[in-house]
């Protein structure tokens, strides 16, 4: 089919307490290639790992609010506020974080290319990229 | 910058009625290779050329209602009617067109792979694939 309604999608936390996941668009059920789009929705002080990936992804905040953390180029750490309607702009290798510091369940689009994602977790900001811990597949992905 | 509100993201009609394009992450302000995001609001009656793209493309529709048509196996034309979150997956070479059938606006993200985008339109249905014209750079591409 070319049309799927997104209410009718499959949605999981895959194991992350406060999380919900529905892949939008996805290689094991849309033949997608090149591009995966996520929906995913943060409970109040939930965030991902501090992490990195190879590819390019963009966040569109479909509601809710957050703040964005990332490695700056001095090698310290930069936060970012964002809300509804706000993009957040991810870079490849770009190491961040991003944290549901809002009151209300934070929503938001992502889209990355290149799927399945490879990320790598870091247990804090203090830790050195090349020790960073591959995870892959990531959770969602296990399930396909 | 990592964050940006769409809101103040620059918005034309490229010369096209009836059209607003924003790109919401691209190459030319964003840094962008895989991945190029757009929202675009049609108005009522306001269609797509019938068209063809070697990339991927996902439509998240935002608000609104309007028709996807598109080639069928048999070479007929098939149309799925959509609305407000819905999405439209459109995979590589599908000859297609997106038409506000509604009485409201029209908007959607867009996400692509690869961009710039290579379109392939027809002048209408009954025109072969290989009589299809590329128009590239295609109109918001132009401004770059």
């Amino acid at each position: 089919p070319v049309k799927y309604h997104i209410d009718e999608l499959y949605q999981s936390n895959h194991g992350r307490s406060g999380l919900a996941h529905i892949t939008v668009a996805g290689a094991a059920h849309h033949g997608m290639r090149k591009i995966e789009m996520w929906l995913q929705t943060f409970a109040p002080g939930v965030q991902t790992p501090v992490h990195r990936h190879a590819c390019e992804e963009v966040f569109v905040i479909q509601r809710g609010a957050g703040t964005a953390f990332f490695r700056a180029p001095d090698g310290g750490v930069q936060q970012v506020a964002f809300q509804q309607n706000d993009t957040l702009i991810i870079l490849p290798d770009m190491v961040h974080q991003i944290v549901n510091t809002g009151q209300e369940d934070l929503q938001a689009l992502v889209v990355i290319d290149s799927p399945p994602i490879r990320i790598f977790t870091y247990s804090d900001w203090s830790i050195a990229d090349v020790q960073a811990q591959l995870q892959q597949p990531y959770y969602w992905d296990r399930a396909c």
